[in-house]
């Protein structure tokens, strides 16, 4: 009879809050550009009424103790009937026995954590040292985890932030004010890009929010929002002029994102872009002087839900016994 | 939070005694063929030290009440340290809502229980109506089970059972008599076909173990064992003669199984090759003479896999309830 672990979201967010994850998915992100994790193609269900859709994201990195299975849907129309949008678990095997150690029912937790871990790792590497005010795009979940995981990065709790309506440009406010940050809001985007030089993509947008003339020298980008081949936030003619664009996996980046759109249009040849985990494992910075542009594109590696899945079932494991 | 229904393998075997499921995935079948269901291409990983695989199959049926996705997996060294080989999990998903509904943690059971099911059903609509005594080929779990489920086909208690081994082979004819069977064991593959005219494949083989020279008039094969592209059981001249052939997949059994290798060297044509689903839609039996050889391939379909999932999460949540 299997001895499988199962935790719920609660304890999971319990012992969550204690935790940095970052040291472990930057050694994901490593692992992954050097060919020694196994990541098949992510596989779809896609549900037309109501509309969702649900990934599933596995693989393993060679010779580990673990393999992670995730599964992560959104149904984007269960707000309607007052239930979350993402939800979803994390299973992890053995790669000794193929028996089934822990399942994570975290409904998306994970993946958002994981995700924003992303941009902390991004961030480190590649924002400006003096980073006069974070601009953030899009008012949800990610735009305020980003914040404030950026807090291991910079010290700067100044916020400008663009949304599409006035209640959720309110309600991010108080909240982020709440936290100990100045919130600047606005409906245009071109105010952010004046004030900030650390710009945080969030939206689910299929058109581009930021036109190239509007960035200035010296400005960082992380674009977390589109993770398709049809969601779009970034004009492909900023990662034509960015000095530097960094993508966390090469081959998904042919299929989806920023960089998917970019080469699509002619503006970005794919020899320009670097893999993240090739740009980090040196340990130095990527930027390498204050006026460049630079962008990363993050579409969400299944290498990240390997490495938190692993970790934070070890800590829970510990805990209980 | 989400209110996901957790049943262990002990719980899932106490309902299943009491089950029937041919009805619901005779209809998967239908549905499958009719092309009313969603299944994406197999998941796979695959292990080297030691050597295991997992397989991900999940899909749905159109406009139904939910999606389910299973996790199997094989690690076959595994009963060097007094575990089971095959373990996984079933997990049945909202359609509506992308919410998790049950974790059914079935370490493997039910999809035996649905690959034997399968198994009952070609049996129905394709065995000779005077089975004389079941032949069976192999001499594990599958062996059993499939003999087991042909009661509601047959009252044939006379079985023959091929094995490589002296010692599985005693083993399978003393739980076998336990059960009420009358078994003759052998090692030679013609004792088998002479003596039996419904056959079952139920061996891992990579190499035929039956040649076309061996099978008399009026047989039916159930060939099982076969799943990926490496297996065989059946010599693929046996397809060949064969009046009838049935696949329970037409895209999988162009990848895997005895339809694939027999395609493979041309000894057999795509086109005479009917698809489970259609085969039995009108509810008339395929065999339309008892002299008629008859052969079935089941690969393992994922609508197998939704519709005992299915069905068991009702069951138990009745129960529970």
């Amino acid at each position: 009879m299997q001895m499988t672990k199962i935790y719920t979201l609660e304890q999971i967010k319990n012992i969550v809050e204690t935790m940095d994850f970052s040291t472990e998915i930057e050694q994901g992100f490593i692992a992954y550009s050097n060919g020694q994790v196994i990541v098949p193609p992510v596989g779809e269900l896609i549900f037309e009424d109501p509309p969702g859709d649900t990934h599933i994201k596995y693989g393993y990195i060679k010779g580990d103790e673990y393999y992670v299975i995730k599964i992560a849907s959104g149904f984007y129309q269960n707000v309607k009937i007052n239930l979350p949008s993402s939800s979803g678990l994390m299973l992890v095997f053995s790669q000794k026995t193929g028996v089934l150690e822990t399942i994570l029912l975290d409904e998306g937790f994970l993946t958002n954590i994981r995700t924003a871990v992303a941009g902390e790792i991004v961030a480190k590497y590649m924002a400006p040292k003096e980073v006069s005010t974070i601009g953030v795009f899009g008012t949800g979940t990610m735009a305020r985890m980003q914040v404030q995981i950026l807090q291991s990065v910079t010290n700067c709790k100044r916020l400008i932030v663009w949304g599409r309506s006035e209640s959720s440009l309110e309600a991010y406010k108080n909240d982020m004010e709440a936290d100990g940050y100045e919130v600047q809001t606005t409906m245009e985007s071109a105010d952010v890009t004046e004030a900030s030089n650390l710009i945080l993509m969030t939206t689910p947008s299929s058109m581009p929010l930021i036109d190239a003339s509007q960035i200035k020298k010296g400005t960082h980008i992380t674009a977390i929002g589109s993770d398709t081949a049809e969601k779009q936030e970034l004009d492909t003619k900023i990662l034509h002029m960015a000095d530097i664009v960094v993508a966390d996996s090469l081959t998904q980046c042919q299929e989806r994102g920023e960089v998917y759109k970019a080469l699509l249009t002619s503006d970005l040849k794919l020899g320009k872009v670097i893999e993240l985990g090739h740009a980090i494992k040196s340990g130095n910075r990527v930027r390498t002087s204050e006026d460049q542009v630079t962008v990363a594109d993050l579409t969400g590696v299944a290498v990240q839900d390997v490495q938190i899945a692993k970790v934070v079932s070890a800590a829970l494991s510990a805990v209980s016994e």
